[in-house]
């Protein structure tokens, strides 16, 4: 990894940490007890992959920063409460996120419920009471995109695929099906939010970029999936082998090790080219590709 | 009640009805399951008062029905989400909400975590993709609007208080504000949204209605605190007596049986006289505000 894209990533994940403490609700305003699980639930936490995604997809569009990191944040929101969702008894029953006590387990499960309920209004709020964009009407189709991804056709419904995929044996496609919802579509959602934030991109530009995000998000699915297999629970932060325990389809059960790397390595080389005519600008989304197909192996 | 008003009611409900029916997902489209639970948990369900009171508050504000009834649908998909997350096992535990078994009864906890999650970005999805206002600036502050008063100063902040009281002697001041945000919030959404549909008031005329939405907020949570007192399961479609049960506070706890029923009927009075300046064109909010004020006592 080149030393000037980990001083790009450390300095925007530390800004960006200050951009989340600053939006959402402190501490000590009522009810404080929920707004300090929301703040416990989002920050000091996670490599900040989608809001990355956003500022680099957003320098490509020449977007300001101001613009994006509420984009970003909007975005962040989301995947925040999802985790905490997910976490839950009654879905994943997961005690440890990482590396500590997962909302419910710190707090309790009906605050767990409010927190992600509330952090997904607050995502629509930012995107709505902040100036995204020069067109109100382009802004808007900033929150359906949101919403579109976050709902029953992107990432809740692919939650609900996993769920209903717990013992079954799944093909290939379906496995992809189910991550191109589940996690793919935020990650799609972090580009092109972050694009929209600017104005310098055609529609079919934007489209190659979204084609990206889309090859992008199987990667990182395919190389959570080895990493899943791999790491021990130190490592990751938390509990390790825990899709392969529930009898959950993953990558590495369908394909093995090996082949999902080879996997995970040809989502990369196609994600790479689809950047192709976009030269040095598209060189942090390049070095992102690297970043999360690399990482840890 | 009026017989025209009656036929205004039951006409608007079979109405609004069909535009969920349309703007639900399909119970055929994947993922099937998660689907059929939300038209489960949604349609065939209530009185649809935030609905009602959004058409009416759009007819005051001369905005046209197909925009209305998204703005109508957008908050019912909200106050739907929140009943289903609501009567979840970490919650209050409910397994009978309008005569019919709650959402993770019929299906399953997870099931109904999603079902939730995903109807809150539905809701958002209608009020950004359909054009609901001539001024898309103005549409971002509908956005905004819903998603504060969905929000953790809003209806889940509202739930984070209830959840905080359970077993406590709260003021009257302590109870109101509780119910501003639990229930008022959204009422006061519904009503706004409806008008905001139109253009036909002014600022101060939007903020008159919002003292109406306010104080006819307020004044169904004391009627229902009335009635869950006085009804058995069998009128109401729920398990009577539960807040009393649960040692949450409510108004008849702490104002007595004929001290409740003697605010409902002052807020209502307030209520009407907020309407005044606005003549006939008012009538069927007026009709409305009996409507809540009256039921069943």
């Amino acid at each position: 990894m080149a030393a000037d894209f980990t001083a790009w990533v450390s300095t925007h994940q530390s800004l960006f940490e200050e951009v989340l403490k600053r939006l959402l609700p402190q501490a000590e305003v009522m009810p404080q007890r929920l707004h300090s699980a929301m703040r416990y639930s989002v920050l000091d936490g996670g490599k900040r992959v989608r809001p990355l995604l956003a500022y680099a997809a957003g320098e490509l569009a020449g977007a300001t920063a101001e613009r994006v990191e509420i984009a970003a944040a909007a975005v962040e929101l989301i995947h925040a409460y999802s985790l905490v969702h997910d976490d839950m008894p009654c879905m994943d029953d997961d005690v440890l996120r990482r590396g500590k006590p997962t909302c419910h387990v710190e707090y309790d499960e009906a605050t767990a419920l409010l927190v992600g309920d509330a952090l997904q209004s607050l995502s629509f709020q930012l995107l709505s009471e902040h100036q995204l964009n020069d067109d109100a009407t382009k802004q808007l189709q900033m929150v359906k995109l949101l919403a579109v991804a976050s709902g029953s056709r992107g990432m809740a419904g692919g939650q609900a695929i996993d769920l209903a995929s717990v013992g079954k044996q799944l093909s290939l496609p379906e496995l992809e099906q189910m991550h191109i919802h589940k996690t793919g579509a935020l990650i799609r959602a972090a580009i092109l939010l972050g694009a929209y934030c600017g104005n310098k991109l055609s529609d079919a530009q934007l489209e190659r970029l979204d084609h990206f995000g889309k090859l992008i998000g199987l990667a990182f699915q395919v190389v959570d999936d080895v990493l899943d297999c791999e790491a021990d629970t130190a490592t990751l932060g938390k509990t390790a082998g825990k899709d392969a325990d529930n009898d959950k389809p993953t990558y590495v059960s369908l394909l093995g090790l090996a082949g999902a790397k080879e996997m995970a390595q040809r989502l990369h080389h196609e994600a790479l080219e689809t950047l192709g005519e976009f030269g040095e600008a598209a060189l942090r989304l390049r070095e992102l590709a690297d970043f999360i197909v690399l990482r840890k192996f």
